[in-house]
Protein backbone atom coordinates (compact mmCIF):
# COMPACT_ATOMS: atom_id res chain seq x y z
CA UNK A 1 0.00 0.00 0.00
CA UNK A 2 1.37 3.43 -1.14
CA UNK A 3 1.75 5.45 2.24
CA UNK A 4 0.60 9.13 2.10
CA UNK A 5 2.11 12.49 3.90
CA UNK A 6 0.86 15.68 3.87
CA UNK A 7 3.31 18.08 2.74
CA UNK A 8 3.13 22.03 4.10
CA UNK A 9 3.69 23.80 1.33
CA UNK A 10 3.91 27.61 1.29
CA UNK A 11 5.32 28.02 -2.67
CA UNK A 12 8.82 28.91 -1.49
CA UNK A 13 12.08 27.00 -2.28
CA UNK A 14 12.44 25.26 0.80
CA UNK A 15 8.99 23.36 0.79
CA UNK A 16 9.13 23.13 -3.28
CA UNK A 17 12.27 20.95 -2.12
CA UNK A 18 10.46 18.90 0.51
CA UNK A 19 7.48 18.11 -1.65
CA UNK A 20 9.96 16.60 -4.18
CA UNK A 21 11.74 14.58 -1.66
CA UNK A 22 8.88 13.25 -0.30
CA UNK A 23 7.62 12.35 -4.03
CA UNK A 24 10.83 10.78 -4.49
CA UNK A 25 10.62 8.65 -1.59
CA UNK A 26 7.86 7.17 -2.62
CA UNK A 27 4.92 8.69 -0.74
CA UNK A 28 1.89 9.78 -1.99
CA UNK A 29 1.49 13.61 -1.73
CA UNK A 30 -1.09 15.55 0.40
CA UNK A 31 -0.57 19.32 -0.38
CA UNK A 32 -1.31 21.91 2.23
CA UNK A 33 -0.55 25.42 1.97
CA UNK A 34 -2.29 28.12 3.86
CA UNK A 35 -3.67 31.76 3.17
CA UNK A 36 -2.85 33.04 6.74
CA UNK A 37 -3.19 36.85 5.84
CA UNK A 38 0.11 37.03 4.66
CA UNK A 39 1.56 40.02 2.65
CA UNK A 40 3.14 37.51 -0.14
CA UNK A 41 0.08 35.80 -1.45
CA UNK A 42 1.12 35.04 -4.82
CA UNK A 43 3.05 32.64 -3.06
CA UNK A 44 -0.09 30.11 -3.12
CA UNK A 45 -0.29 30.43 -6.55
CA UNK A 46 3.09 29.66 -6.31
CA UNK A 47 1.76 26.83 -4.53
CA UNK A 48 -0.71 25.54 -6.29
CA UNK A 49 2.37 25.37 -9.83
CA UNK A 50 4.39 23.15 -7.70
CA UNK A 51 1.79 21.21 -6.42
CA UNK A 52 0.74 20.36 -10.15
CA UNK A 53 4.49 19.99 -11.45
CA UNK A 54 5.43 17.83 -8.76
CA UNK A 55 2.17 15.24 -9.02
CA UNK A 56 0.63 16.04 -5.83
CA UNK A 57 -2.01 13.72 -5.09
CA UNK A 58 -4.79 16.65 -4.02
CA UNK A 59 -3.44 20.58 -2.58
CA UNK A 60 -5.54 21.95 -0.31
CA UNK A 61 -5.60 25.91 0.50
CA UNK A 62 -6.65 26.30 3.82
CA UNK A 63 -7.98 29.86 4.97
CA UNK A 64 -7.55 31.28 8.58
CA UNK A 65 -6.76 35.47 8.98
CA UNK A 66 -3.56 35.11 11.71
CA UNK A 67 -3.26 39.05 10.78
CA UNK A 68 -5.85 39.78 12.81
CA UNK A 69 -3.61 39.81 15.80
CA UNK A 70 -0.70 40.95 13.72
CA UNK A 71 2.39 40.45 15.37
CA UNK A 72 4.75 39.87 12.20
CA UNK A 73 6.02 42.27 9.52
CA UNK A 74 4.78 39.46 7.37
CA UNK A 75 1.19 39.78 8.24
CA UNK A 76 0.67 42.93 9.75
CA UNK A 77 1.36 46.36 7.45
CA UNK A 78 2.24 48.43 9.72
CA UNK A 79 5.87 46.63 10.38
CA UNK A 80 8.35 46.39 7.29
CA UNK A 81 10.21 43.81 6.36
CA UNK A 82 13.64 44.17 6.78
CA UNK A 83 15.96 44.69 3.55
CA UNK A 84 19.28 44.24 2.82
CA UNK A 85 19.87 42.37 6.10
CA UNK A 86 20.44 38.94 6.30
CA UNK A 87 19.00 36.90 9.00
CA UNK A 88 21.65 34.57 8.53
CA UNK A 89 23.57 33.43 12.14
CA UNK A 90 20.88 36.25 13.88
CA UNK A 91 20.34 34.88 17.26
CA UNK A 92 17.61 37.09 17.99
CA UNK A 93 13.84 36.28 16.43
CA UNK A 94 13.49 37.91 13.38
CA UNK A 95 10.18 40.43 12.77
CA UNK A 96 9.21 38.40 10.11
CA UNK A 97 8.92 35.37 12.88
CA UNK A 98 4.63 35.01 12.57
CA UNK A 99 3.99 33.81 16.31
CA UNK A 100 3.54 30.02 17.33
CA UNK A 101 3.20 29.67 12.85
CA UNK A 102 4.35 26.16 12.34
CA UNK A 103 2.61 25.35 16.00
CA UNK A 104 -0.57 26.18 13.95
CA UNK A 105 0.60 24.63 10.73
CA UNK A 106 1.61 21.46 11.86
CA UNK A 107 -1.60 20.88 14.28
CA UNK A 108 -3.93 21.75 10.98
CA UNK A 109 -1.51 19.10 9.38
CA UNK A 110 -2.11 16.26 11.94
CA UNK A 111 -5.87 17.50 11.30
CA UNK A 112 -5.77 16.69 8.26
CA UNK A 113 -3.77 13.68 8.49
CA UNK A 114 -5.68 12.14 10.98
CA UNK A 115 -8.93 11.64 8.75
CA UNK A 116 -6.80 10.89 5.73
CA UNK A 117 -4.65 8.08 7.57
CA UNK A 118 -1.46 10.13 6.33
CA UNK A 119 0.89 9.55 9.13
CA UNK A 120 3.58 11.38 8.06
CA UNK A 121 4.11 15.05 7.65
CA UNK A 122 7.26 17.07 5.68
CA UNK A 123 8.40 20.56 6.53
CA UNK A 124 10.73 22.66 4.99
CA UNK A 125 12.15 23.97 8.48
CA UNK A 126 16.07 24.83 8.12
CA UNK A 127 18.13 25.39 10.83
CA UNK A 128 21.24 26.48 9.26
CA UNK A 129 19.85 29.81 7.65
CA UNK A 130 17.01 30.70 10.10
CA UNK A 131 18.23 29.91 13.28
CA UNK A 132 16.24 32.82 14.86
CA UNK A 133 13.07 31.04 14.22
CA UNK A 134 12.12 29.04 17.18
CA UNK A 135 9.38 27.17 15.29
CA UNK A 136 11.93 25.87 13.06
CA UNK A 137 13.82 24.14 15.69
CA UNK A 138 14.26 20.51 15.85
CA UNK A 139 13.94 20.49 20.08
CA UNK A 140 10.41 22.06 18.62
CA UNK A 141 9.60 19.28 15.90
CA UNK A 142 10.45 16.81 18.96
CA UNK A 143 8.18 18.01 21.25
CA UNK A 144 5.42 19.14 18.68
CA UNK A 145 5.46 14.91 17.83
CA UNK A 146 4.84 14.36 21.32
CA UNK A 147 2.08 16.59 21.14
CA UNK A 148 0.31 15.33 18.44
CA UNK A 149 0.93 11.96 19.49
CA UNK A 150 -0.66 12.33 22.86
CA UNK A 151 -3.53 14.91 21.45
CA UNK A 152 -4.83 12.55 18.39
CA UNK A 153 -5.85 9.02 17.81
CA UNK A 154 -2.68 8.21 17.85
CA UNK A 155 -2.32 7.47 21.45
CA UNK A 156 -5.32 5.12 21.40
CA UNK A 157 -4.46 3.28 18.46
CA UNK A 158 -0.55 2.93 19.10
CA UNK A 159 0.73 4.48 16.31
CA UNK A 160 3.34 7.96 16.11
CA UNK A 161 3.37 10.82 13.92
CA UNK A 162 6.29 11.21 11.93
CA UNK A 163 7.97 15.02 11.34
CA UNK A 164 10.19 14.62 7.98
CA UNK A 165 12.59 18.14 8.16
CA UNK A 166 14.92 16.49 5.48
CA UNK A 167 16.28 20.06 5.02
CA UNK A 168 16.58 20.78 8.93
CA UNK A 169 20.98 20.56 8.41
CA UNK A 170 21.56 21.89 4.87
CA UNK A 171 22.56 25.16 3.49
CA UNK A 172 20.49 26.77 0.83
CA UNK A 173 23.21 25.54 -1.73
CA UNK A 174 22.53 22.43 -0.25
CA UNK A 175 19.24 22.36 -0.75
CA UNK A 176 18.90 23.63 -4.20
CA UNK A 177 21.20 20.65 -5.45
CA UNK A 178 18.99 18.52 -3.68
CA UNK A 179 16.09 20.27 -5.15
CA UNK A 180 17.59 19.87 -8.86
CA UNK A 181 18.12 16.56 -8.38
CA UNK A 182 14.79 15.32 -7.35
CA UNK A 183 13.08 17.72 -10.21
CA UNK A 184 11.93 20.83 -8.77
CA UNK A 185 11.47 23.74 -11.05
CA UNK A 186 12.42 26.65 -8.94
CA UNK A 187 11.02 29.16 -11.75
CA UNK A 188 8.26 28.29 -10.52
CA UNK A 189 8.29 29.14 -6.92
CA UNK A 190 7.80 32.43 -5.09
CA UNK A 191 10.80 32.91 -1.94
CA UNK A 192 10.46 36.87 -1.37
CA UNK A 193 9.22 38.23 1.81
CA UNK A 194 7.47 41.06 -0.14
CA UNK A 195 7.36 40.54 -4.03
CA UNK A 196 4.86 42.73 -6.15
CA UNK A 197 2.05 41.77 -7.13
CA UNK A 198 3.15 39.72 -9.99
CA UNK A 199 5.28 37.85 -8.02
CA UNK A 200 8.40 39.63 -8.87
CA UNK A 201 11.07 39.35 -5.92
CA UNK A 202 12.02 42.29 -4.40
CA UNK A 203 15.73 41.51 -4.05
CA UNK A 204 16.39 42.79 -0.94
CA UNK A 205 14.39 41.02 1.76
CA UNK A 206 16.60 38.10 4.16
CA UNK A 207 14.79 35.57 2.06
CA UNK A 208 15.91 37.19 -1.16
CA UNK A 209 18.99 37.59 -0.18
CA UNK A 210 20.20 33.80 1.18
CA UNK A 211 17.87 32.17 -2.24
CA UNK A 212 20.49 34.04 -4.94
CA UNK A 213 23.46 33.56 -2.68
CA UNK A 214 22.05 29.79 -2.74
CA UNK A 215 21.56 29.72 -6.40
CA UNK A 216 25.12 31.99 -7.06
CA UNK A 217 26.93 28.69 -4.34
CA UNK A 218 25.40 26.34 -6.49
CA UNK A 219 26.48 27.23 -9.40
CA UNK A 220 22.97 27.29 -11.18
CA UNK A 221 21.43 30.12 -12.85
CA UNK A 222 19.12 31.94 -10.75
CA UNK A 223 15.64 31.38 -12.18
CA UNK A 224 14.28 34.31 -9.49
CA UNK A 225 11.80 37.01 -11.11
CA UNK A 226 13.17 40.17 -10.09
CA UNK A 227 11.00 43.52 -10.49
CA UNK A 228 13.03 45.69 -12.47
CA UNK A 229 13.97 48.60 -9.32
CA UNK A 230 14.46 46.44 -6.92
CA UNK A 231 17.46 44.44 -8.21
CA UNK A 232 19.78 46.63 -6.46
CA UNK A 233 22.44 45.81 -9.02
CA UNK B 1 -0.14 45.15 36.90
CA UNK B 2 -3.29 43.01 35.84
CA UNK B 3 -2.22 39.52 34.35
CA UNK B 4 -3.68 38.87 30.84
CA UNK B 5 -5.36 34.90 30.01
CA UNK B 6 -6.77 33.65 26.40
CA UNK B 7 -9.78 31.48 28.05
CA UNK B 8 -10.86 29.40 24.86
CA UNK B 9 -15.23 29.76 25.15
CA UNK B 10 -17.24 27.24 23.07
CA UNK B 11 -20.39 29.10 24.59
CA UNK B 12 -20.82 25.76 26.42
CA UNK B 13 -21.09 25.02 29.86
CA UNK B 14 -17.82 23.98 30.51
CA UNK B 15 -15.57 27.10 28.92
CA UNK B 16 -17.95 29.77 30.58
CA UNK B 17 -17.48 28.33 34.09
CA UNK B 18 -13.63 28.52 32.75
CA UNK B 19 -13.78 31.73 32.16
CA UNK B 20 -15.61 33.48 35.07
CA UNK B 21 -13.11 31.36 37.19
CA UNK B 22 -10.35 33.19 35.14
CA UNK B 23 -12.11 36.12 36.01
CA UNK B 24 -11.69 35.62 39.31
CA UNK B 25 -8.72 34.76 39.65
CA UNK B 26 -7.92 37.96 38.98
CA UNK B 27 -7.23 37.63 34.98
CA UNK B 28 -7.77 40.39 32.60
CA UNK B 29 -9.83 37.68 29.87
CA UNK B 30 -9.18 37.67 26.52
CA UNK B 31 -11.91 35.01 25.41
CA UNK B 32 -11.28 33.37 21.75
CA UNK B 33 -13.63 31.00 20.26
CA UNK B 34 -13.66 29.43 16.48
CA UNK B 35 -15.93 29.11 13.87
CA UNK B 36 -14.87 26.15 12.35
CA UNK B 37 -17.65 24.74 10.47
CA UNK B 38 -18.88 22.69 13.55
CA UNK B 39 -22.95 21.86 13.29
CA UNK B 40 -23.87 23.43 16.54
CA UNK B 41 -23.04 27.02 15.24
CA UNK B 42 -25.45 29.13 17.49
CA UNK B 43 -22.87 27.98 20.33
CA UNK B 44 -21.12 31.01 18.54
CA UNK B 45 -23.76 33.50 19.73
CA UNK B 46 -23.65 31.51 23.25
CA UNK B 47 -20.10 32.38 23.57
CA UNK B 48 -21.04 35.83 22.52
CA UNK B 49 -23.42 36.48 25.76
CA UNK B 50 -21.06 34.58 27.94
CA UNK B 51 -18.65 36.62 27.16
CA UNK B 52 -20.40 39.85 27.88
CA UNK B 53 -22.02 39.24 30.63
CA UNK B 54 -18.95 37.60 32.23
CA UNK B 55 -16.57 40.96 31.54
CA UNK B 56 -14.07 39.54 29.08
CA UNK B 57 -11.85 42.12 28.16
CA UNK B 58 -12.60 41.20 24.32
CA UNK B 59 -14.51 38.38 22.47
CA UNK B 60 -13.10 36.95 19.51
CA UNK B 61 -13.99 34.24 17.00
CA UNK B 62 -11.63 33.06 14.79
CA UNK B 63 -12.71 31.72 11.23
CA UNK B 64 -11.34 28.20 9.77
CA UNK B 65 -12.73 25.74 8.25
CA UNK B 66 -11.99 21.87 9.96
CA UNK B 67 -15.43 20.54 8.01
CA UNK B 68 -13.57 20.39 5.06
CA UNK B 69 -11.87 17.52 6.05
CA UNK B 70 -14.71 15.86 8.13
CA UNK B 71 -13.97 12.74 10.07
CA UNK B 72 -16.23 14.25 12.44
CA UNK B 73 -19.88 14.12 13.32
CA UNK B 74 -19.56 17.70 14.52
CA UNK B 75 -18.38 18.67 11.35
CA UNK B 76 -19.62 16.27 8.63
CA UNK B 77 -22.90 16.08 8.10
CA UNK B 78 -22.77 12.57 6.84
CA UNK B 79 -22.03 11.50 10.12
CA UNK B 80 -24.85 11.48 12.36
CA UNK B 81 -24.60 12.28 16.50
CA UNK B 82 -25.49 9.71 18.48
CA UNK B 83 -28.61 9.84 20.70
CA UNK B 84 -29.32 8.20 23.99
CA UNK B 85 -25.62 7.06 24.38
CA UNK B 86 -23.65 8.33 26.90
CA UNK B 87 -20.28 9.05 26.47
CA UNK B 88 -19.38 9.15 29.79
CA UNK B 89 -16.66 6.22 31.09
CA UNK B 90 -16.39 5.54 26.90
CA UNK B 91 -12.80 3.89 26.71
CA UNK B 92 -13.20 4.36 22.74
CA UNK B 93 -13.09 7.59 20.75
CA UNK B 94 -16.42 9.15 19.88
CA UNK B 95 -17.39 9.90 16.41
CA UNK B 96 -17.91 13.15 17.69
CA UNK B 97 -14.33 13.34 18.19
CA UNK B 98 -12.88 16.49 16.07
CA UNK B 99 -9.51 15.21 14.52
CA UNK B 100 -6.42 17.16 16.49
CA UNK B 101 -9.42 20.08 17.39
CA UNK B 102 -7.56 20.84 20.94
CA UNK B 103 -4.15 20.81 19.04
CA UNK B 104 -5.50 23.14 16.47
CA UNK B 105 -7.07 25.67 19.44
CA UNK B 106 -4.37 25.65 21.82
CA UNK B 107 -2.21 26.59 19.20
CA UNK B 108 -4.12 29.30 17.86
CA UNK B 109 -4.33 30.37 21.09
CA UNK B 110 -0.58 30.76 22.24
CA UNK B 111 -0.64 33.03 18.66
CA UNK B 112 -2.74 35.23 20.16
CA UNK B 113 -0.81 34.95 23.19
CA UNK B 114 2.09 35.43 22.03
CA UNK B 115 1.44 38.74 20.78
CA UNK B 116 -1.06 39.66 23.33
CA UNK B 117 1.65 39.25 26.43
CA UNK B 118 -0.97 36.32 27.67
CA UNK B 119 0.86 33.87 28.80
CA UNK B 120 -1.87 31.87 30.84
CA UNK B 121 -4.18 29.82 28.88
CA UNK B 122 -7.54 28.42 30.31
CA UNK B 123 -9.37 25.26 28.67
CA UNK B 124 -12.58 23.55 29.72
CA UNK B 125 -11.53 19.67 29.33
CA UNK B 126 -12.89 17.25 30.97
CA UNK B 127 -11.28 14.16 31.51
CA UNK B 128 -14.07 12.73 33.90
CA UNK B 129 -16.99 12.96 31.64
CA UNK B 130 -15.00 12.44 28.11
CA UNK B 131 -11.94 9.58 29.04
CA UNK B 132 -12.69 9.18 25.32
CA UNK B 133 -11.16 12.31 23.49
CA UNK B 134 -7.53 11.76 23.70
CA UNK B 135 -7.15 15.89 23.86
CA UNK B 136 -9.01 16.46 26.69
CA UNK B 137 -6.65 14.64 28.59
CA UNK B 138 -3.82 15.70 31.21
CA UNK B 139 -0.47 14.06 29.52
CA UNK B 140 -1.41 15.95 26.00
CA UNK B 141 -1.86 19.42 27.69
CA UNK B 142 1.30 18.58 29.27
CA UNK B 143 2.88 17.57 26.20
CA UNK B 144 1.30 20.93 24.37
CA UNK B 145 2.85 22.89 26.62
CA UNK B 146 6.52 21.59 26.06
CA UNK B 147 5.73 22.08 22.16
CA UNK B 148 4.68 25.95 22.88
CA UNK B 149 7.65 26.53 24.79
CA UNK B 150 10.21 25.22 22.43
CA UNK B 151 8.51 26.55 19.34
CA UNK B 152 7.44 30.43 20.45
CA UNK B 153 9.13 33.40 21.74
CA UNK B 154 9.11 31.42 25.01
CA UNK B 155 11.97 29.75 24.49
CA UNK B 156 14.27 32.40 23.77
CA UNK B 157 13.27 34.71 26.41
CA UNK B 158 12.92 32.43 29.20
CA UNK B 159 9.26 32.27 30.30
CA UNK B 160 6.94 28.86 29.97
CA UNK B 161 3.65 28.92 28.87
CA UNK B 162 0.49 27.96 31.71
CA UNK B 163 -2.46 26.20 30.33
CA UNK B 164 -5.25 26.28 33.11
CA UNK B 165 -7.65 23.22 33.45
CA UNK B 166 -9.54 23.87 36.11
CA UNK B 167 -11.79 21.38 35.59
CA UNK B 168 -10.15 18.78 34.88
CA UNK B 169 -11.36 16.66 37.65
CA UNK B 170 -14.26 17.50 38.12
CA UNK B 171 -17.66 15.99 37.63
CA UNK B 172 -20.35 17.77 35.95
CA UNK B 173 -22.28 18.42 39.40
CA UNK B 174 -19.22 19.89 40.61
CA UNK B 175 -18.86 21.98 38.00
CA UNK B 176 -22.26 23.42 38.01
CA UNK B 177 -21.69 23.98 41.86
CA UNK B 178 -18.19 26.15 41.12
CA UNK B 179 -19.68 28.05 37.90
CA UNK B 180 -22.90 29.42 40.00
CA UNK B 181 -20.25 30.55 42.69
CA UNK B 182 -18.41 31.86 40.10
CA UNK B 183 -21.19 34.26 38.88
CA UNK B 184 -22.01 32.11 35.58
CA UNK B 185 -25.74 32.33 34.09
CA UNK B 186 -26.04 28.83 32.64
CA UNK B 187 -29.25 29.87 31.04
CA UNK B 188 -26.52 31.79 28.31
CA UNK B 189 -24.87 28.99 27.53
CA UNK B 190 -25.85 25.71 24.79
CA UNK B 191 -23.86 22.35 25.52
CA UNK B 192 -25.98 20.24 22.79
CA UNK B 193 -23.95 18.94 19.77
CA UNK B 194 -26.97 19.28 17.82
CA UNK B 195 -29.33 21.92 18.52
CA UNK B 196 -31.81 23.34 16.35
CA UNK B 197 -31.09 26.74 14.74
CA UNK B 198 -32.65 28.50 17.47
CA UNK B 199 -30.07 27.14 19.91
CA UNK B 200 -32.82 24.59 21.35
CA UNK B 201 -31.10 21.26 22.64
CA UNK B 202 -31.91 18.27 21.19
CA UNK B 203 -32.09 16.46 25.28
CA UNK B 204 -30.62 13.14 23.88
CA UNK B 205 -26.83 13.93 22.45
CA UNK B 206 -24.44 12.87 25.30
CA UNK B 207 -23.29 16.27 25.88
CA UNK B 208 -27.37 17.02 26.76
CA UNK B 209 -27.90 13.93 28.79
CA UNK B 210 -24.79 14.71 31.36
CA UNK B 211 -25.45 18.45 31.10
CA UNK B 212 -28.84 17.15 32.78
CA UNK B 213 -27.67 15.01 34.72
CA UNK B 214 -25.82 17.57 36.20
CA UNK B 215 -28.37 19.70 36.87
CA UNK B 216 -30.37 17.21 38.96
CA UNK B 217 -27.23 16.44 40.88
CA UNK B 218 -26.49 19.38 42.07
CA UNK B 219 -30.02 20.51 42.90
CA UNK B 220 -30.20 23.16 40.32
CA UNK B 221 -33.24 24.02 38.05
CA UNK B 222 -31.96 23.11 34.64
CA UNK B 223 -32.27 26.10 32.68
CA UNK B 224 -31.37 24.68 29.44
CA UNK B 225 -34.49 25.48 26.52
CA UNK B 226 -34.94 22.48 25.58
CA UNK B 227 -36.67 21.99 22.03
CA UNK B 228 -40.42 20.81 21.76
CA UNK B 229 -40.48 16.86 20.23
CA UNK B 230 -36.49 16.76 21.79
CA UNK B 231 -37.06 16.42 25.22
CA UNK B 232 -38.42 12.85 25.30
CA UNK B 233 -40.07 12.76 28.25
Amino acid sequence: MVKKAIVLLSGGLDSATCLALAKRRGFEVYALSFDYGQRHRCELEAAHRVAEALGATAHRIFNMDLSQWGGSALTDRSIDVPVDEAAEGSDTIPVTYVPARNLVFLSLAAAWGEVLGAHDLFIGVNNVDYSGYPDCRPKFIEAFIAAADAGTRAVDEKWHWRVHTPLQNLGKKEIIELGISAGVDYSLTVSCYDPDPTGAACGHCASCLLRRAGFAAAGVPDPTRYRAQGRGE
